[in-house]
């Protein structure tokens, strides 16, 4: 499949409302457990996502579209939803995804790019040249392993609970 | 995190809007690519979903808490959904899947069922002795490997197109 803007957009717009359909009003289990030391519960990946709203996306598609000479993107905190998280309730961080996210994707729609600016590059600090495509593309499968993170990590609070079923759940054995 | 039949429900009932909210009005590419050759699009499992309310959760229940002498479990057929999606829309099996979904949870508050219940066994063709709580734990489970399928399988419509941020993105790599 050839990324298109359109096509992305279909995810990108979807995503907060998948998160709220799949996470409002569940119990604080679900919602706050996480898989083990050091990883993260569903309310800390929304989190994660608002964070980049505000600081990765477009924020790198600015520095490959402007006239810079230093292209570098900033390194992304991906830590930075433990100190910006702290004190909101998940509904709270639901309703802020959903606004950045959608003021986001007016500002890209507003843009009117075409395949000449999609080619056009910035430099990652790791990955060096990348082109403004890949990092669309990048957003868009960002959204879909984090909702795949969640609900692995709702899964396996139930875990011990299937039994042997244990191995044909996928999921469970990630 | 224990097994209990009403967060249970909170997970079970989610389900079919969660899917609709991340497939209805999708472009066809999305929906109906695959990873490859013997694998399934995201219409393909919403299918297999179905299938899984017709004829194995309440039903391998009904064996649990009958009488009867003989509690073997029917075995499951994984690719009905070839057969029995065909010339179905996604909108339309949606919707099925909305329908089977909310009634047989409905079936199940009606049981009222109590912690010796739970602990009630009947035969898996493969595994032998399972509980009542482990097949409830694997239904819940079950939704959410098959949420992870459908987002993985979408994801990897942009493997390419993500370029060198693939190795960040978990679930391309799966």
């Amino acid at each position: 499949m050839k990324f298109e803007i359109p096509k992305s957009i279909e995810i990108l717009e979807r995503t907060p409302f998948v998160l709220e359909t799949m996470l409002s009003g569940l119990s604080e289990e679900w919602v706050m457990n996480n898989e083990g030391p050091d990883t993260w519960s569903p309310y800390d990946v929304i989190g994660h996502l608002i964070h980049g709203e505000r600081t990765d996306w477009l924020v790198r598609m600015e520095v490959i579209l402007s006239c810079l000479q230093d292209k570098r993107f900033a390194p992304y905190d991906r830590f930075a939803q433990f100190i910006e998280s702290k004190g909101k309730t998940l509904e709270q961080l639901l309703m802020e995804f959903k606004d950045c996210r959608l003021r986001n994707l007016q500002i890209l729609k507003d843009k009117n790019l075409n395949e000449v600016d999609l080619d056009k590059t910035g430099i990652h600090p790791r990955f060096g040249s990348v082109t403004l495509r890949q990092l669309f593309s990048t957003w868009v499968t960002h959204d879909m392993t984090h909702i795949a993170q969640i609900v692995r990590v709702m899964a396996k609070q139930y875990k011990i609970e299937v039994g042997p079923w244990v191995e044909y759940v996928g999921v469970l054995n990630r």
